[in-house]
């Protein structure tokens, strides 16, 4: 056990590493060359367009300002300069509620730590049992200040119970005060927010197929019937996955094409690069690299444009997801909370999640399907983080030496070397381990997505919490008690209920100076590691100088990614817990967690406002689990309590404690009732608000228009998008195909921008009309379209989706078939 | 342990007894005299107004038709005649839902039972262990029929675990397709049901209180802003309880008026009655009994027309809950289903319950109490199911002789007497616990009141549950391990959770005989007994013989109750967990099982043909709990066979058993996804379906006035009724109050049989108008009305309580002052 020195050499390695990050960070990051890794989100908040410079050539490289390298440190004023509120409008509400959690740190343990400091300590070291008990024993000098110090029946346990309830009710006062205003900040935020199509449309799930009937024929008629006042239009989901493989065969053929031809224009004198046509492009016969690709692309531009009609026109490519808008934020609110069919696994309905958070994958799983999903992930979940040790150990007696030695003999000579030897033998079995530490959270993600979540937002917050169960076992109780986690499972099924909670209990103040250690190097240095970005630096000015060619690879190269909410999350719930159980145990911890919860504050609202740029806005959707987190830190705080003192013969004090837990499972479940429906429902009172906002300000005209689009799946508007950029890119295409793509941009824009014509023009006629009359009026100009069209089968698509449809009808054709 | 001879022994005089019962039955359920005690249910169907009767005065009495008497078991036949869907209609959903349970038993024990005896049996005997290896043991026959035969060790265990595995899915399916039968018969039940009042009302709870806004005022405003197109009316519930105490008192002094009036009539020589006016009529001066109680009663009555006024007038007596009404059952079930404030704890909306369903007591519950008294309760429960022997075995240490003695000194000579002392020192013990399990339906049922449910359906079914864990606990695992309840727990607490399985699993076989003989005497003789119905027998002749003046006593001495949900549903999932955790273990006792379920629905059905009415309908509300229950049943079957075959030492097949339970639970969690929702929430597709019909027969013009009364408080109601009734019975009143009186009865029933003269009138002069119309032309005629009548304050409660508030405000003041 460390002594109170060995913590003092740690720490100032720490704090010396923490440093060194920082002055990196702070010489780094005033370059100009890295200026979109540093400040990425200005360029896609369009406030900077290019990198501060210093004049000349060099000064667009690097920084000439010699004063700027003496106020090193003036990001962290600069970080707490921005309001919340311009947090909120600048980066959105989950960055601002995601930095209130640190906050929310340091509002529990500031005054826990003090309280803390000057009563317990004081009370730990008045007994001197350790030194002189335990002579035997190497005592560190933190356990002199931690509650082992105190003799066993001692009645000084009384001060301990006390602080550990005074602590739990601040705890809980404040969690109870965030939670209240991240509450009312949500409903403010979504109060604020302008039209969005979400706000309008429910997406419903398990549409049941009816025989001779399509899907969006059955959409239509259900919700007209059932909601008779509000239902506007519908917006089928196709089962695009093969379309979406293509797209991304095309995607990567385009890429070999834009290398080889930027490959030619810089050597325009060499011979034209040449490719195999085999496998890999290893053998085969050689062709002109420029030409085959083209041609290539040309082959599955076909293929993507034929393989979109189907998907577009077979009904069989309807998945049974359908997302329905209403004329109103009530009627929306309304469908998304009630029950629809008498059989309630069919017509399934949900708020829709923002149309860039939607999951497309997911859409189309069954109602039985997602019950067996879930047991089958939540026992791989528990297997992985109970077993996860044997296939580990499985590949690390593969990965030995003699394993090595057969793949590749041309090691030998080095494996046999003595040094080499040993060192790897200490090294694969530890790589094996790290590497898959490091894919956990993505194997997490995996199998998130098979549960089969709609919401990339909800896949996060799945993913979170996976990750937390597998730290919670593995790290947090793997620390206290030695053995595998399944050697703790088979002692948590052999022990009494009673009896566990003293044997972790009992060796919870020995590891407080592990977990010191761990604060300090995983809280302050990785903090610091975080704000230099080392990863994403490297990876930028690789792409820069290989890849780059336009400004939306720039724009790709630049993306930053958001908060990582399915690793940060846990950690931060792990040192809420390790600040929890120490609180009382050994209060000097607390310090160090303070000091982590401060400097993670700094470097993570630098990140919020100049680096991350969120991939969806979920409105703080994750804070219940934040709370729910740490509550059940609480309670695993009062239980090691509990079994901790139980372990000193203090039966006088400790029945005093087992009222504590059923207090604070009690505040959670009123919590939970008090404030929770605010992150899964959605007032009608709100609604009702909105809607009549709108009303004042009369725009509600063009909502059918407004909502025709917004779920429409983004691999759709991404074909559009390649062939628009693709025209720029090209310098000397084809004849033939130049103008067939000049007639695409010129014609579908102008189609894009009104997608429904029809609807447009009967809605110009009668401005005047209420939103009542406009819904009733939707199925005839439905009618009517169809019938100039003279369309047979599938008229509600064609009302949906009618854009797209018209977009790749004619000129498609006359494109390929020149 | 009993040898299968006592068992046959106790069998044979449990028949009997049965058949003692039977015969008793079959004898009086013919006499005339006891027809409203066999037969209510006919009388209140009005099917039956007099007892059927052989003529002559005997006869009217007595049965005396001979041939009657041979056929004395020709009720069973006659229970089976019914159809279910005639039982519906006949007693209602509840009770034919509730017979399907023990239908659901014969469908689940049968084939099981069947098969057990076939494999298991020969399989347990052809290993002779039990008799040859424990000599000493004393070892009944049964056990050798049971799994303890079997070796340690022996692979014949697989045949256990497949039997276990084949039963739990042939149980599943049957609780599967129970429970999507009983889910379709509820929905279609409801969706047969003409224009009922709950379907078309919210009972809103938590009205914020706004300063200088009446509630009826707030409610009002706050459900036209949120439900425009919906929203109808609502009542406001007042807070009557002290109105109703004083009713009660009314009630009491009026049967000692009648009592009185009728000792007169009877004996008009005799001078009259006198009564003392000191405490409880011991003492005081003398005065005429008959004078002295109309007088209390004028003085009462005056008391509580007052408080009546000031209930109706009071803005203070308005609870916080209101009953909301809409226009459609569409616009019900989505304020019923959705969030209403941004508040959760506010505006709470929820399913009106049936009128005659509604325990008025607790809607005026806030939030947070409610969060209170459910924590309070539940650590009750607890303390109750494991502690409940402490104050008990308190109660009876003072219950002793010496404490009788220092009580009631004059029966020292009794209690002296050796054999008395002996008596009573055995006698007194067992009746404290004897009247503790009397009275712990009634208090588990005030423990359900306090933790405040709205519903007399749902407090059934809290009690309900809370008698099962009762029985759980203290029959079923009290009856296994010996030794208190508080015992066990602390045994739990200090035993391992693979242990507790296996302690409570070895003793399992042991105790198949006490349960077979536990079966025979609370199933079959019980089952009899509740046929023959003594206890009602013997009250209604005795109130018959004491109070019936009328026909109105009459019906209420004949009231049989409806089925006892609270005892019945817990003892019969007792019977289904004995039979789950037996079937594998000793599948002897399954036909003893079956024996009872099949007596049993014989008997249940004759009484819900012929006896019982139900208090209300809740339309098989209980289904989930019963299905919840009997999957419990399963999963601790299957974790009770685990341990026993736990100590059994066969590790080879035992963790074939651990994938069961996990099997179970996703069957429940299934099963609660896809039927529960049809038990909780009510479909839109329904709401519109039925809407719709009502708008094709076109009789929803009156459906403000249908509903204007339909929740108001009942004592408001039992008010007029004792009013009009009191004038039937009184042949000679005071002049002045005949007058009066006289004047009531003329003027109510017009004025009741159309509350809103002014609604009325409007909708005749348009009869085409809408439903949105209609609703915006309400406040208006509200407003006329107050203007009319030249009120000022509450206009709210004059529209929603209109007939009420005139009932009493001018006819009554004429009456009182005379």
């Amino acid at each position: 056990m460390a002594t109170l020195e060995d913590i003092g050499v740690s720490a100032i390695i720490n704090i010396l590493g923490a440093f060194a990050f920082l002055l990196a960070f702070a010489l780094l990051r005033i370059q100009p060359i890295n200026d979109r890794v540093y400040f990425p989100k200005w360029y896609i908040a369009g406030k900077r367009t290019s990198p501060r410079s210093w004049g000349g050539v060099v000064g667009k490289f690097v920084n000439l300002n010699i004063i700027t390298y003496f106020t090193f440190l003036n990001w962290m004023p600069q970080a707490l300069k921005m309001s919340e509120s311009e947090i909120i409008s600048h980066a959105g509400l989950d960055s601002a509620v995601f930095l209130r959690i640190y906050t929310l740190g340091l509002k529990i343990f500031g005054p826990i730590a003090i309280a803390a400091l000057l009563v317990l300590i004081p009370v730990n070291l008045s007994d001197g049992t350790l030194s002189f008990l335990r002579r035997d024993l190497v005592v560190s000098d933190i356990d002199k200040l931690s509650i082992s110090n105190v003799r066993s029946e001692s009645n000084k346990f009384f001060v301990h119970i006390g602080m550990e309830y005074l602590f739990t009710l601040w705890s809980c006062y404040m969690l109870y005060k965030e939670y209240d205003r991240v509450a009312s900040m949500r409903l403010k935020f979504l109060a604020s927010q302008g039209r969005r199509a979400e706000q309008f449309t429910v997406l419903v799930r398990n549409v049941p197929r009816i025989s001779g009937r399509s899907l969006s024929d059955s959409v239509e008629t259900f919700f007209q019937r059932n909601h008779p006042d509000h239902y506007l239009c519908h917006q089928a989901v196709y089962n695009a996955n093969k379309f979406a493989k293509l797209i991304r065969k095309r995607n990567r053929l385009q890429n070999w094409l834009d290398y080889n031809q930027l490959k030619h224009e810089r050597h325009p004198n060499k011979k034209r690069p040449t490719t195999d046509t085999g496998c890999l492009g290893l053998w085969g016969d050689e062709v002109d690299s420029i030409d085959y690709y083209k041609e290539q692309i040309k082959y599955l531009d076909r293929k993507i444009t034929m393989e979109r009609q189907k998907v577009l026109k077979d009904s069989k490519s309807i998945t049974p997801a359908s997302f329905v808008s209403f004329n109103s934020r009530w009627g929306a609110a309304v469908c998304a909370q009630t029950q629809q069919s008498k059989n309630p696994t069919l017509w399934l309905t949900n708020w829709a999640p923002e149309p860039r958070d939607v999951y497309w994958q997911n859409l189309a799983i069954p109602f039985f399907s997602l019950s067996v999903r879930k047991l089958v992930i939540s026992l791989s979940v528990f297997a992985l983080v109970f077993f996860y040790m044997i296939p580990i150990a499985f590949v690390q007696s593969l990965a030995n030496l003699e394993g090595l030695e057969k793949v590749a003999p041309f090691l030998r000579p080095v494996i046999e070397w003595k040094f080499a030897k040993s060192f790897l033998q200490g090294f694969l079995p530890g790589l094996t381990l790290k590497l898959f530490l490091y894919f956990l959270p993505s194997f997490l993600m995996v199998m998130s997505k098979i549960e089969g979540h709609v919401a990339v937002s909800v896949l996060e917050r799945r993913t979170a919490a996976k990750y937390y169960y597998f730290m919670l076992v593995n790290v947090f109780l793997g620390s206290i008690v030695t053995g595998t986690a399944f050697q703790q499972l088979h002692a948590f099924l052999h022990e009494s209920p009673s009896q566990i909670p003293r044997n972790i209990g009992v060796s919870i103040p020995m590891k407080a100076t592990f977990f010191i250690t761990y604060i300090m190097v995983d809280g302050w240095a990785g903090i610091a590691g975080e704000i230099l970005r080392l990863k994403y630096l490297v990876i930028f000015h690789l792409k820069n100088m290989f890849i780059v060619k336009t400004e939306r690879d720039l724009d790709k190269a630049m993306n930053p990614g958001g908060v990582d909410f399915p690793e940060t999350l846990p950690c931060l719930q792990l040192y809420f817990l390790l600040g929890l159980v120490y609180m009382v145990v050994t209060p000097i911890l607390l310090p160090f967690i303070l000091i982590f919860f401060a400097f993670a504050y700094f470097v993570y609202r630098h990140q919020v406002i100049n680096v991350y740029n969120q991939q969806y806005e979920s409105a703080a959707a994750f804070w219940p689990h934040v709370h729910g987190r740490i509550v059940a830190s609480l309670l695993i705080s009062q239980l090691l309590l509990l079994g901790l003192i139980g372990t000193k013969k203090a039966a006088n004090s400790t029945p005093l404690l087992v009222v504590l837990p059923i207090l604070t499972l009690t505040f959670h479940k009123y919590c939970k009732n008090r404030f929770e429906p605010a992150f899964r429902k959605y007032p009608l009172e709100e609604a009702v608000s909105k809607d009549e906002q709108d009303r004042a300000t009369g725009s509600e005209i063009d909502l059918k228009s407004y909502l025709a689009d917004a779920y429409l799946h983004p691999i759709f508007h991404s074909f559009e998008e390649v062939d628009l950029v693709e025209v720029k890119v090209e310098n000397a295409p084809a004849q033939p195909q130049a103008e067939a793509k000049a007639h695409i941009e010129s014609s579908s824009p102008s189609e894009l921008s009104s997608p429904s014509p029809h609807h447009a023009h009967h809605l110009e006629d009668e401005p005047s009309q209420t939103v009542q009359h406009y819904e009733f009026e939707a199925p005839h100009s439905a009618y009517h379209y169809e019938a100039e069209q003279n369309y047979t089968a599938y008229h509600y698509e064609v009302e949906s989706q009618s854009d797209v449809y018209r977009y790749d009808s004619e000129p498609h054709y006359q494109y390929y078939h020149y």
